[in-house]
């Protein structure tokens, strides 16, 4: 047989759907990407999610044989294989697999949408080499993909990685999880927002973002307008910074890993951001881990790290049952 | 031959240091404390340690046979096997290992203290069959020693588990690692001194502690005032068992482990300090953790934990040696 083979993994987001069409080395062949709606029913994002993979396909039909799909969400537990109730969608908790195996009849895996950007980085990015390392996804949400020992740390429930629900102001902002203070409510796109606004109530800086309601506000305006010098907002980038650079200080004490890598919309700031929260970072890391723990942007582009490790879950599936 | 065998197992606490002596099925034949006097020289320690391991020995030594000293202490670097600056110790950096093997022609090893512990748990102790969970001492300071997918967990630069010196309130106390607020200046045997200072400065109980100067203070004395009924002594460890309480929570949030296993001087404190900590976690957890996660207190004698994983690492020398 002359065909090539691909694989489609797909990085469902709290905003936006990315699909990617690999080739056996793990080489993008197609990428498209769609809004999530996450306030829509599940069955509707599965209609979505079809036309995309099917005109996607249909392009590659003729060249490669289609011969799995990876899924990567949010709050997906590894032991049930669910997708548990996220924070930001109104879906409840879905098994996504059986709505998609109705219509294909390919392997098809899901992975908590952090974990797999963790394996995509371990496997082609940033983290080849590394056994200890944490990834952080700075998207609508915030999420962790953990790997110690060389290994994804699951959890007894196949829950673990919510980093994005601890603390971190006591009582502090009320989160969408029932709790108060979640790094979430900071760190997040929604966190960005929700500092501007309280910025602007609390500090007399003039700024642009002002004429912007708080619903029309979006992280990318709060990030344009710090490029453009626009003191709010560097006040609300170097107020989160202080939050999240705290935070990875404190898994450092705990974890020791050698490396955090960030991604996501959030993450697309750049150094606006990830220059003060090495800062702050330093500056709370105990005295043996000075200069000894990396805080990296993952080079590849959106959802690719964990379109790349969503896949892996299948090529896998296809070894073993070739 | 017909002499049965035994190894010691040390464990070196910031006040006082447990000697065990052990079958090769892990019964304690003989076991000896003494005072660290973390204040004075690592030579004066070893002097000490040597008396008390050969006096014990003197009384096996027709029936057993000494093969391997395991030891037990606070920042010992996996990677280096050095002891490196413990907050409670004025010992600076030091390798036990060598200084104790001048006068010994045995197998020798050494881990840090929480790690040990947890090894002892898993291999003999509550955690038997469990694959993630995590252990904390509560002594003259917070250690954590951490299991996950049934490995422990070292980090890069062995030295995971400083969950004493992650944030408890930013900010906060003073701690002698040099930064503000860690979990260790609020839950370790200090940090209950501290906030039974704080609470007689704040608040108004008659309490028989205000008879006591803060140097002659000790976590002991809080403890049984509060089994007494003792007001302001309940306050303390109700606040404790808050900050308690929530950074577990947040540690599920983060690592998903099935269990927590509490130990070390200020565990004594039993169900006065747990049952309220038992509280606030509950209150803490996210929904989908609520009544799945245990913090039990573990059930063997003062070091004997440590002692006993301590010793797995000269048995298992002894292993690969035959």
């Amino acid at each position: 047989m002359n065909r090539n083979v691909c694989w489609a993994g797909v990085d469902i987001g709290g905003t936006n759907t990315e699909v990617g069409f690999l080739d056996s080395s793990g080489n993008f062949l197609l990428q498209a990407g769609f809004p999530t709606n996450a306030e829509g029913s599940p069955q509707k994002f599965v209609d979505k999610l079809r036309d995309v993979l099917d005109s996607n396909q249909a392009q590659l039909t003729h060249s490669h044989e289609f011969r799995g799909i990876g899924l990567a969400a949010p709050n997906v537990n590894y032991v049930s294989g669910l997708i548990e109730s996220p924070v930001n969608f109104d879906w409840g908790t879905i098994n996504l697999v059986d709505l998609l195996a109705q219509h294909y009849d390919i392997p098809i895996r899901i992975m908590k949408d952090a974990n797999a950007a963790a394996l995509g980085e371990m496997k082609y990015g940033l983290a080849q080499g590394m056994k200890n390392f944490v990834v952080i996804t700075l998207g609508t949400g915030l999420g962790s993909g953990i790997v110690v020992n060389g290994e994804l740390v699951h959890g007894a429930n196949g829950l673990a990685g919510e980093i994005g629900h601890t603390v971190a102001i006591n009582n502090g902002r009320r989160c969408a999880c029932g709790r108060q203070g979640c790094l979430e409510t900071y760190t997040s796109a929604n966190g960005l927002r929700r500092t501007t606004l309280e910025l602007m109530s609390t500090k007399s800086y003039n700024s642009e973002l002002r004429e912007i309601s708080f619903n029309d506000l979006t992280a990318k305006m709060i990030s344009d307008a710090a490029g453009e010098g626009d003191q709010l907002a560097l006040a609300v980038l170097d107020f989160t910074a202080q939050i999240l650079g705290r935070k990875l200080a404190d898994v450092v004490a705990f974890l020791d890993p050698e490396a955090f890598i960030v991604m996501g919309g959030v993450a697309r700031t750049g150094d606006l951001l990830l220059a003060p929260t090495r800062e702050y970072f330093e500056a709370h890391l105990l005295t043996m881990y000075k200069g000894k723990v990396s805080i990296l942007r993952s080079n590849m582009k959106d959802g690719q790290a964990a379109i790349l490790g969503a896949a892996t879950l299948v090529f896998d599936a296809n070894e073993k049952h070739e």
